[in-house]
């Protein structure tokens, strides 16, 4: 039988040797990468600077968003006094196992070359690869502090399918063209996930760790860093694939103001909320980043800079409403444990985003974005030429309920699967606690005092 | 009458209330980031490449300044042992709130287009949003712990306002064409008016507060997250919006070398001013940027590398000095009380530049930039065709005192305003203290010892 | 004689007013960044947009390696629970001056204009110093805590000279086209510098400070930042002066997959080597970055995904191996003192580079690379037009081996010179400790109560 301390070195092990020889036999190079493609490419396309390869319009947000999935959510999840090792940790293990698989899952459904066989990647495969583990990711803020190293590789190895199965569905079967940032596939299907799955693993005497479930002055400070990448870099999150030029520029636009407005409600309603009118940094780490999840879907189309202050306002009232009410209810009501809050600041500003890009989508005209921009903007070439805009827009709204079901349903598989007695879970008493998963350092009162070295000065040299 | 615990939400509310009327009323997409206009952008300037959208000449830029607004400024305050939450956390709303009104109040000067009566904006604007806040930042830096968070929304409110004003003054009527890093516009402003206001708003019994005006050292780490993003990423926020080519080249180039010589020179004194010739934490995170702000206006031009290492070995020097001698005086015989010693690494360094500029701009030739290079780096054609070098800088100089003029009359206008009994200050002896304003997490040394957990181990399940 | 505590500051004005001299007399722009120069070189190459400037090529990527040089190195080092500031403040002083004398020694040996007699620099030539200085910055790696900040600066000075001499060996006159990552020129080479300096200077009574030399939780966290931001930016690090177009865009793919496989290697291996599975923060910190190091190499050749994906899994294994049993062999047999374990995550990963690239180097066929891209890929015109692949493979041998070579003798010999009694160094039983060299703030601890607060309320107004 798996022993847990060896269950994690042996599923690393065989999956990273998996992932050698599933990219032995499918992963190439693709034309703009590889050496003697992008030389003909170039001949073929007509362009005569390198410039114009894909990897300048897309390798600054590119490193944006890997920097929000591995410090982005890797920091603010430390925010536990005694799991912060685990929060970061943990995240940089599973994005690192996720998003190879992912780039094999992704391959298969959106780039598997029928004659040759094979996946080609670019800049654009890696920046997809790092959004598909982020719906893992999200996942395990609910779990956080409550599962194995192991069970979370398992989190992610059907995380990651579920998310390539459910994005082949919306993007392509749906051709919900428009959802680069991804408020349904990423942000609604990783939260309805791993809120299912917390359900699926309800510990009704998780009280036991109530004395490590919460923060400590410096862990608070050490999570507003991965709160305030997140915040700052989201405009590249949205952007990252969206169209090359004013399709790109506009998403930015959009993603700051959006999340500029929502800092402003998130303060208020967290204000209003406490006695004495006291701040909540939970609020302020996580709600005030409800705007970029809400407009991952609706950032790319012509919403108007007020628009996208509107969503904002909103989002930041919803959100903190939800940290402040709905999280407790949840916990009470339908036994449901959801650590850092992901139902406040994923599933449902996903969803709402979802809806917004559907409403958004419907509204649009060639007055506002020009034939060629509406045509350019929505896809709608081939044979979704004839797809009028209202019809664009119910695709979009039911892109959004196919995502909470693969998240909910999907979610619940999973659960079940984690229940069985193998994957080394910490006890309902050793929850929330680094000390079940990693050599930790003495404490920090060990520390000798000062004072007793001034006599031993600076350079030994200097006795003599 | 307000109280002190719902004034923030009010503030917050109907600001953001009024954000979402005016941008409705006034803000649009400029051309490049509207879909219509720049596929008609395309046309009619014969461009082919969506490369050529400004969006990919600012974007990398307008991230790291970003960054240095939110994780820079922010986690540079963050120093003082019990006031870290504030540092950051205010530094987040009311750089949120300032960059929405910037656009509105740079919009009305710079851009409002007279026909439609819109203002149009894109990525260009985002950044000098992101400028304007960095005045009223600043002005933080004096303020900090001694505020509240509505006294703080007003400093911004007024701050970006008389921003607009002075920058339109410096850069419209004055044509000075060259403060592409604000060394005058933001720097030499923002100083002023948070000494300015820090002098009204003296408090005699600020000693009531001593234990806490001081670092621990985790907290000066943190600090020193914020004081390296801002020194990396210095080129970046000094070329943001330059010229394109050669001018954002050449910016970069001379920031770097300016900023790697101040670092030394910041050495230096600091182990010079202290017995035993041991180095102070503050001088290194903050002397060490005041090249950065020094270079704001003349890092465009052709200063040569050597002139920028000049500079940055006298600004160490300068800003050093400053936190060893000038800050205690000042505090000691003007009364003025400089929480973060704004004083020595903007308000001085920034009017240095701007004095430095003023002589490279009146040495400029056109041996050294060429005749076209001459009139696009300093915007010397139209109406100002016939402006002599030397008048160029005799203006560039008359700038500086501007944008000292409008810091400290703005400023004591402010600490004013501030003084009415109504925004929710702290007592003297409830200053630098988070608990003023933030829901604090229980203390550190409560985490209970994690001995007795041994027998519990890490699976429940294997028990059975 | 030269005293402990004035040494530093002597040194730092002495060598800042060297390099404002020395920078007078040989550094200029050069044509991409120099106002009149660009102008004509657009003129002269019929380049229409300035998008082409190489600016835009090499600054994002650019920003990346700053990041990794001080945020990255710094904070990487700062795990030892009272050494963090000397970790992150002196690996900022010692790259601050290494990058200033990198772009004379690199612009001596590969820019220096035979006619003019300047060095023309670019963002190019700031990447590479860049580069110059974390040679030194690995060295300072294996003396963290054992040595005082003058000694630091010798070990950059002559670093920084020995690089450029390596450096001129191996690309100019060995040929060896491709190290863009420096796996030989910087890894190779400042592991095996750091451990010659070590092992000279080794103290037998180490053990007197042995309660300093380890981490504390939060120390831990810190470091984890410094390792992110390493892991992150690694594909930028590697790109970031290869060819423009396929080569920078196959070099980021080619280390982003390669860093992922060794993540999940290292953990395993952390795992299995301590008792209960536990996981060792170091290894997570360290052994993680290993992948980055070998690919440094052979990155931008045609080395295929699953090539990368094979030597991540190596790396991670064979570098947490190196912590768990080589570091403290090397510290048992040897005499060799390594405080961050440069030997397995630098030295013996970059040498292995080396090898992957020659053996690589060998294999390439005119079939994977076209006809064009071999040549450009490997620079084979001019002189070295002739050279078989097989004969190239030989000379990027040769290469790794005079990369050990200077390491090793320059090491020893730098060594000796920090033997001289001048230097400032810590006495062994202050080893490890900030106290030596920095002004520390009070202890944590010392931080009163807050309970007393609750009678004075926040605003001193309202009570009147």
């Amino acid at each position: 039988i798996l022993r847990s301390h060896t269950g994690l070195p042996a599923v690393c092990f065989v999956w990273q040797i998996a992932m050698v020889i599933l990219f032995g036999v499918f992963i190439r190079y693709d034309e703009e990468s590889d050496e003697k493609g992008w030389h003909e490419f170039k001949r073929s396309h007509n362009i005569t600077s390198n410039i114009e390869n894909d990897f300048y319009f897309r390798y600054p947000s590119f490193q944006d968003v890997h920097v929000m999935i591995f410090v982005g959510f890797g920091f603010l999840m430390t925010f536990l006094k005694r799991y912060s090792f685990g929060g970061v940790g943990f995240n940089f293990l599973i994005a690192a196992f996720g998003l190879q698989w992912a780039l094999l899952m992704q391959g298969w459904f959106h780039s598997l070359d029928p004659v040759t066989g094979k996946i080609t990647i670019g800049i654009e495969s890696l920046i997809n690869a790092d959004f598909c583990c982020a719906g893992s990711l999200i996942a395990y803020g609910a779990l956080l502090g409550k599962v194995s190293p192991v069970q979370l590789m398992i989190v992610t190895l059907f995380g990651v399918t579920l998310f390539a199965v459910e994005e082949y569905i919306i993007l392509d079967l749906l051709h919900v063209s428009l959802d680069a940032g991804g408020s349904m596939v990423i942000h609604t299907f990783g939260g309805y996930y791993g809120l299912a799955i917390s359900w699926v693993l309800y510990r009704p005497n998780l009280n036991l760790s109530k004395r490590l479930n919460g923060s400590v002055y410096h862990s608070d400070l050490f999570a507003m860093i991965g709160a305030l990448f997140l915040w700052m870099f989201w405009p590249s999150f949205n952007s990252a694939i969206t169209n090359h030029g004013a399709g790109q520029h506009r998403t930015v636009i959009n993603t700051y103001l959006s999340l500029a407005a929502c800092v402003l409600t998130t303060f208020a309603i967290s204000s209003m909320g406490q006695k004495k009118g006291k701040l909540d940094m939970v609020h302020i780490q996580n709600a005030s980043l409800a705007a970029g999840v809400a407009m991952g879907t609706s950032a790319e189309f012509m919403i108007t800079p007020y628009g996208s202050i509107i969503v904002g306002f909103c989002c930041g009232i919803i959100s903190t409403f939800g940290y402040l009410y709905v999280t407790p209810f949840l916990e009470k009501r339908l036994k449901l444990q959801d650590t850092c809050g992901i139902h406040n600041l994923h599933a449902v500003p996903g969803m709402l985003g979802g809806f917004v890009g559907a409403i958004v989508a419907a509204a649009a005209t060639e007055e506002v974005y020009g034939k060629e921009g509406l045509v350019e903007t929505f896809g709608l070439s081939g044979k979704f030429e004839n797809r009028s805009m209202s019809t664009q827009g119910a695709y979009q709204a039911a892109g959004t309920c196919v995502a909470i079901a693969f998240g909910l349903v999907g979610g619940v598989c999973v659960g079940f699967i984690l229940r069985f007695p193998l994957w080394g879970d910490p006890a309902d008493d050793f929850c929330f606690d680094d000390e079940a998963y990693w050599e930790l350092p003495e404490d920090e009162e060990t520390i000798p005092p000062v004072l007793e070295y001034n006599n031993h000065m600076i350079n030994k040299h200097q006795d003599t």
